[in-house]
Parts: C-alpha cells; structure tokens; sequence
C-alpha cells in the first residue's frame, strides 16, 4: 500500500509541477523543461526509498522486462500513476480556472506543427534515450545509486526541452492520460500515441540496456 | 542558543536572497523559483547540522506533531524564524529605498487575481507536498539524508512557480510575516490567510507522511 | 563492446541535447549551455561506469597522454564518439526538417564574427580550461569522485557559454564534426580548426595537470 | 607551489566564467549569478582537494583568523588569486576586443544607482552571509564536507544576483581587482570600497561563525 501511495504522489508532482509551470506560471522552456525532470528528482530521492521511484507506466514496463519489480506490483504502480496524474489535473484545472484562463488548457501533449509519423518516432527516441539512462545509472553492476535521482530527473529535463516544439515531450503515458482526460479534444484524439510511443521505447531500452550489461 | 541563531540566520537567508530576487533583482520565474528554494538547500547544509534546519513555522509544526523536536524547542524555533524574516525584510527595505524603489514592495505575498478560498486551498496544497516531502526525504526509516538538502530546496522552487501567480507561494508564514509587516497594506490584511493555510497543510503532511511509514 | 556503445550513446546524448536546445529548442543561452554541460553530467553517472565517461576525443587524448587509458581503447573510443555525434545529427536532421525548418542549420559550430585566429586561442583555452579541471577532479590523489560527473557538466555549461558568441563553443572534435558533416557550408570549411584546436588545450592540460599532481 | 596553482586557477576560472557571462555572452541575471557561483563549485571539487579551494582574499582572511590556514599561505593565496583573476581579465580583454565591443566594459564592479555608503553596507552583508555559509558547511563540527562545494557555489551565486543592481555583487577583492586594474575609469577609483568591504564582512562571519560553533 505505501508502495503504491509513493507511485500516487510523485507522479502527481509530476505533472502538479510540470503542467503548473507550463499553465499557471507560464514558463519558459527552461523553467517547464526543469520542472518536469526535477519533479522526478525530488520525488526520487523523497519516495524512491519506498516504492523504487517509477512515477511513469513506462518505466514500470521496462523494469518488469528486465525483472526488477513483480507483475503485480507493476499492474498497481500503473493504476497509482495514472491516478497521481489525473488527479494533479484536476487541481490544476480548478487553478487555471480560478485565474479565469481557459480551462481546455492543462498543460496536454499533442503535435500541431508535425506529422503522426514524426510525433511518434520522436517520443520513442527520447523515451528510449530516457529508459537507457534508466536502467544504466540504477545498475547494480555498473550505476551510481547516490546521483541516479538527479541523473534521471536532469535527462528528463532536456529531453522534454528537445520535444517541447515536437510533441510536447511526454515520455510518460500517464503524464499524457491526465491532463487530456480533462482536457479533452485533440489530446484526448492522439492520446494512443502518447501511449503506445512512450512503451515501445522503453522496451528497446530494456534490451539494449542488458546488451550494456544493466542487469549482470 | 546556536540551534536558535541556526535558524534565524536560515530564515535570513530565505526571505534576504527569495524578496531580493523579486525585488531589487527584478528576476523572472525560475530565478524567483530557485532563489527562495536554493535558499533552504544552502542553509540546510550549512546550518542543517546545528539545527535540523526547519527555517519554516510550517515544518517546525510538522515536526512536533510527528514527535521529531520537543515543544519548547518549536516555540523557540518560531520565534528566531519570525525574527529571521523580519530583519531580512528590513534590510531589503533599506536596499529597495536606496535604489528609489517603492518601499511598499518588498516581495511580499498576496492574491490579488483570486479568491480568498482558493488561496487557502493553494497555500495548503503547496504546503502539503512540500512538507510530505520533506518528512519522507528525512525519514530514518526510507530517506536520503544526503541529499535531503537538495530535495527539499528544489520541491520549494518549483511549488513557489507553480503558485507564483495565484498567491505569491509562501508555504511559510514566517516568509510572509516579515515583509508584510513592513510593508502594510493588502499584505498585512491577508496575513492570517498565510499562517493559517501552511499550517493546516503542515498538519494534513504529518499524518500522510506517517502512513507512508516516515516515522517507522 | 560495451565501453564503445557506452561512449556512442554518452556523445550522442550530448549532440542530441545539446544541438535540439538550439535548434528545435531555440532555447536561450543559460538552456543551450546547460543542455551540453548536462548532457555529460547525465551521461557520466549514467554510462561512465562502464567507459570513464570520455564522450569526447579531446579527452580521450589527454586521459592517453597521462596513460589513464590505452591506445588501443582510445582508437575505438574516438571512433565510437564521431558516430555517436553523427547518429544524433541525422536524428536532428530529420526533427528539424519535420518542422519545416532550415536542414542546414543542425547547431553546428562556426566563428561568424571573430578571426580564425581568435577562434583557434578561444577554443584552446577553454577545452584547456574544461581538461585542467576533468584530470583534477578525477585524479585519485586529490580529486572528488562522486561529483566528478557534476563537475565536469557544470564547468563545460559555463565554459560553452562564455565560448557562444566566439566560435559556438565546441571543445569537443566530434560534437563539432556530426553537425558540420550534415550540415555542409562555413562549418565544414572551418572543421579543421575545432578538431585541432581541442586537441592543443588538451594536451597542455594533460601537462599543466601532472604538475598540479593529477596523476600522483 | 600546487597549492599556489590551484589558487590561481580557481580564481581565474571565477573571473573568466562570471564576467564571461556579463560581457561576450550578454548573460540574464540567472546565467550570470549561477556563471560567478558554480565557477566556485567547480573549482572546489576540482582543485579543493590541492588548496582548500579559497579563490577569494576574504576567505582566506576569514581562514587565518578562525586558524585554518597558516599566515605565510594566505599571503600567498591571495597573491595567486589576485594574478589568476588578472590574467582572466586580460584574456577576457582580448576576447571583448575580438569582438568589437568596448574594452573598458569588462565585467568590472561598480555602483552607479546607489551611494557609497550604502554600497559599502551591501558588500559588508553579504559578503557576512557567504562567509558565515562556508564557515559552517566546511565545519569539522555540524558541516557537510560533500555539498560544501555545491552549498558555497549556489550561495554565491544568489547574493550576487541580489546585490548585481546595487554593487554588481563582488564578495571577492581579488575578483574586483583583476577586470577594474584593465577597465579603469569608475570601477579602479572605487576599487577600495571592493577591497575593504568583503573583508569587514569576512572579519565579522569569522567571529560569528565561531559562536555558531564552527571551529568546535
């Protein structure tokens, strides 16, 4: 149960955090792009100790491959994040909304200025960037257990920089499923690619890791 | 007597670099965000030792309810806190004054785009994450006392952008009793909202932290 | 094999990151600098267990100069880095043509406004500069291996900022080679001058170092 | 003679990344405090180890006086920092020039808004506020060895951007000497103020720092 409470509130800090500095606080690239990876960061080191520090459905899909978390537990992370994540929109709408922006505006991912073709690829690209950095630095044999919740929250940072004009940067299905559940509209249309893209990367990661050594 | 000047001079630092970066720095968000956050991280490594490093009513309150301080030490923390805060403000008027700036405008808190209700519920919102954090960052039982510092510092700077626009992002009624009590006006009027509000964030955290296991 | 893909995927992450907050990004000048710097601090804690975390030829020269590394290794090390850098290039490539920007514009380096004289001096210095502090904070007698990784990214952030203006800030013959490859032009026609010019600050801080004791 | 080096570079390092950040690269107020502040950082963890990582004639002021270091190595020290923050200038002189842009704008420190009196009283706090931070984070008593190069890094770096619209934040005679000996004009005539001052400041932490208990 506390696994799953630490699995609720960081990806809730996720995308408080995240899509606040995109809304409420309208950031600029830097500001939104930090403030989505050291979400993770801080709740890393906050309640990592508890749960492992997912925060992320695809994530959780790359340690089950790798066999670092149970099946079960994996099937509860992903109902926590995506709770976490809606959740945090909610908040977030009755914020935008109480500044009397428009409510249709939470932060969402979508691609206006590129194909679905591109869009996708791009969110694999990074999401397996992300996955690799991942499953590197929290290796027994070969990571650095001290520096991987800044090493994770720092890469998912600039990752989201490099995406921003692309897709939005979602790395994260459950980052993506809150705000465009209460979004709605166009994000809600793409939300499959926000959801397939991210688990495809992942699943790259998790071998290409091991060809790394990740897991010996 | 050092535990009390460790944070009085924390709470300095706090209010000193966070209203200095609003004020007489003019600084965007983010350098707002990390001024009042990275406050807390250098002053907790640097006065953390002496102290506990609370720097905060909020966090001392917290710390009491979860048994972590005794409650003639909370007294006297809160009182070298307000202190703190006050002569920073002070010294922030002088500079302000010496630029030719407004002296009523000493990065003071207020919500002039909102409700009162919802500046409560943000205030406690915020309020609660950051000290969820921090109760399960310096948990014996699943923390990181290494980097509790930077965690705590860096949830501050990116809660403080998130509510910047709706209620200035106190999270810290010492942090707003300083400057509005030297710079009167709407300020002052509304500062039973940012006493009340953290606390009862502070309060709701303490019980949430302790299922999470932050006590065990 | 696992130090080459380890250097590949470190070099590409600093092209990728680093190149996207220009181009795709537009980032400002504090996001461009922290993207690079980043780049090698996630890469080190990330992939450096298993290379040393080169994810540059300069480096690799001076760690060959000071016999931290063969010459066999460094041989496929600066290979792997040049592919590495060129992969993510190709990458950057296809983002920005999907956006409908310019193909020839991929962040390559390139001395618009100063002489090749001065841009030679400006990039010797700073990989000098960026050298003298990796040999010393990786070095066994004195130096600081938990934040070597931070170190490293902070320093070449701050170094590449200053650098911007003047030659683009390479310090680095691969992260200079990958973009000028693809993007053809002046940055083709002046590549000479970033693949030697590191090599030169590297090999007087390979010597400057020993006398400071690096390699004690 | 390492000692002396790593005096010399640090310092250098400071001048060269901080007022870089003020002149060729035309820096916003975050890129130019976190330029001067985590120039410090880095240079700790690099070159700490050999010297104690001063860079700064009122830090190793305060050093003497609390009996961390000997009298025949502070005058040392500061004879080294003076030169590496000398040389730094010079070079940045010709980088400036290089680029066309006035040679008498170098970065200098100087307080055109404010009076001398008030000028004199910035630099006296917060050069009292930094000093009194890397007493206590360098205390063998309640410090934290570890972060201390990143807690006196990020300090700086935000009483400078608070103190860079009334006295350009020198907190370092050295740093102020090096680039008013090249510019001249104002910024030479006022250089004793930029002496005198961080040394009040540096005199008076060393005493408090002691009633904290940070030579215990």
């Amino acid at each position: 149960m506390q696994k799953y409470l630490a699995e609720f509130f960081g990806t809730f800090m996720l995308v408080f955090l995240g899509t606040g500095a995109v809304t409420v606080a309208a950031g600029n690239t830097l500001t939104i792009g930090l403030a989505f990876g050291l979400a993770i960061t801080v709740s890393a080191y906050a309640f990592g100790g508890i749960s492992g520090g997912h925060f992320n459905p695809a994530v959780t899909t790359a340690m089950v491959i790798n066999r670092r978390i149970s099946g079960k537990d994996a099937v509860w992370y992903v109902i926590a994040q995506v709770l976490g994540a809606t959740v945090a929109s909610a908040v977030m709408k009755l914020f935008v909304g109480g500044l009397g922006l428009a409510t249709n505006q939470l932060g969402q991912t979508d691609f206006p200025k590129i194909s679905a073709g591109l869009a996708f690829s791009v969110e694999v690209i990074v999401t397996f960037l992300f996955l690799l950095v991942i499953l590197n630095v929290t290796s027994n044999q070969h990571g650095n257990s001290n520096f991987a919740g800044l090493t994770i929250g720092v890469t998912l940072a600039f990752l989201i920089i490099v995406a921003l004009n692309l897709t939005g940067g979602s790395l994260n299905p459950a980052r993506s499923f809150g705000p465009a559940i209460l979004a709605g509209g166009s994000a809600l249309n793409h939300l499959w690619l926000y959801i397939l893209a991210p688990e495809v990367g992942a699943i790259i990661a998790a071998v290409v890791a091991r060809v790394m050594g990740s897991e010996d």
